[in-house]
C-alpha cells in the first residue's frame, strides 16, 4: 500500500473515550454515578446526536454542542441528578482530555517519518488541538467534520482529505477501528486500515479481531507501522 | 494582551518567500533568468490573482493553482522562455520549500508554550504542511484560506480562526508583516502584532518599523515571545 497520507478516527482508534471519560466523571461528579456506565450511556447518544445533522434538520454545529446536549439525558440515565453550568463544561471537556492507547504515539511518530498524519474525527478542531497537546499526538494537520460541516459517514469528509493534502484518494489510507467508517472510505477510494481495539466498549461487546474487506488489519499503531515498514 | 491564540501570515512574515523562489528557480531554470528578479514578477501577480477569486468572478482554487498560472507570464516578464510541465510544476512547489526566517523556528517554538498557533495564510493546506515539515514549524493545525475557500482579506478567513479554535475573537491575536492584513483582522475583532521584515522585498522598499494601530510591533518572532512573556 503507497499511502502518502494516514489519516485517522480518533475515538475509540487513537485514544480511550471510554477510561477518559469516566476518569473525569468521577472527579466531577463523584462516586454516586457510575462514571463507566455513564460513559457508555453518554456514547450511546453520540450517533443519534449527529443524524440530526446528517439528515439536514438542523445546521453543522460542532460536537462539543451535541455532548452538552446530550448530557442531561445521559446523566439522568445512570441516576444522575442536573449539574451546574460550569461542571457540565468540565465534563464537555472531557472528550478534550482523553489520553491514547499505550501504542498511539510511538506507533504515530514512527509512521510520520514517511507519512502525512492528520485526524479525520467527528471531534472538532479545537478538541483534536486539545486532544493532540494533551497526549503528544503528532498531527501535520486537522482535518474531519468541521472543516468541511459534515459529519462522517458523509461522503464530504472522506474526499476532503485527499483534497487538502494533495493527494489522489489511492494515497490517503483511513485508520479505523470502526468497521462501517472504513467502509464508507472505500466507497469514496481510499484505502483502509482497520485497528483491532478489543477494550474500546469495556470488553463488551469486542469488536472483530479483523476487517477482511480492509487493506491492512492490525492491533495496534506500531504493528501498522510495522506494516508499512515505518 | 491575552492571546490565547496565535495566527500568522506566512510568506514574508514566518518565510523568505523571495530567497527561497529566487533559490529553486536558479537551480530549475540556470543563470539566464534573474532567479531574484523572477521571484518578484511572480510574487507580484499574487493579489491580482486571488482578485479573479475574491470577486466572484471564479470559484476558489488552491493557490498553487494560481501560481501555475501567472507562471509563464513571470517567466516572461524577465526573459524566461516556456518551460515543460516537469519544470513549471517544481517551480510551484518551491512555494512549499520556504526557508523560515532565523527567528521563526526558536520564537515560535517559545510561543507554543503558552498559546495555540496556526497559519492564517492564503496558502494551501498542503503547502502549509510541507513549508511546516521542512522548515520545523510547530503548528497546531493549519487554518486560512483554502479550509474556507476564500482569500484575505475576506472576512470569512478571519472569523474562521476563533471559530475553529473556539476562542473569541478578542483572545485571537493575528501577526502579520502586512499592515492591510492586519486592519481586516482588527475589523473582524481580532488582536494583532506586526512584525518588521525589513528584507521581505530584497530591502526595496523597506517596510515601516512599527504599525502604530497595531497592540504590538516587534523586530522578531523571539521578541514577539519576550513581550508575550514566553
Amino acid at each position: 500500500m503507497d499511502a502518502g497520507a494516514l489519516v485517522f478516527d480518533v475515538f475509540g482508534t487513537v485514544v480511550d473515550w471510554r477510561a477518559g471519560v469516566a476518569r473525569e466523571a468521577a472527579r466531577l461528579l463523584g462516586p454516586d454515578v457510575d462514571a463507566a456506565a455513564f460513559a457508555d450511556a453518554w456514547r450511546a447518544r453520540y450517533q443519534p446526536s449527529m443524524e440530526e445533522v446528517r439528515s439536514g434538520r438542523r445546521p453543522f454545529v460542532p460536537l462539543d454542542a451535541l455532548h452538552r446536549e446530550s448530557l442531561p439525558a445521559a446523566l439522568a440515565e445512570v441516576g444522575g441528578g442536573p449539574v451546574a453550568d460550569d461542571v457540565a463544561g468540565e465534563l464537555v471537556l472531557a472528550w478534550h482530555r482523553l489520553d491514547p492507547w499505550p501504542d498511539s504515539v510511538p506507533g504515530l511518530a514512527r509512521l510520520r517519518r514517511r507519512h502525512l498524519l492528520a485526524p479525520l474525527s467527528n471531534g472538532g478542531v479545537r478538541l483534536q488541538v486539545d486532544l493532540a497537546r494533551h497526549g503528544g499526538l503528532p498531527w501535520d494537520t486537522v482535518l474531519g467534520a468541521e472543516v468541511v460541516g459534515r459529519y462522517k459517514p458523509d461522503p464530504e469528509v472522506y474526499d476532503s482529505a485527499p483534497r487538502f493534502l494533495a493527494l489522489p484518494p489511492s494515497r490517503v489510507c483511513l485508520v479505523a477501528a470502526h468497521v462501517d467508517d472504513l467502509a464508507a472510505a472505500r466507497e469514496r477510494g481510499l484505502r483502509t486500515a482497520y485497528v483491532h481495539r478489543p477494550a474500546e466498549f469495556g470488553g463488551d461487546p469486542v469488536p472483530p479481531v479483523t476487517d477482511p474487506a480492509a487493506d491492512l488489519s492490525v492491533g495496534s499503531l506500531e504493528e501498522l507501522a510495522d506494516a508499512l515498514g515505518c
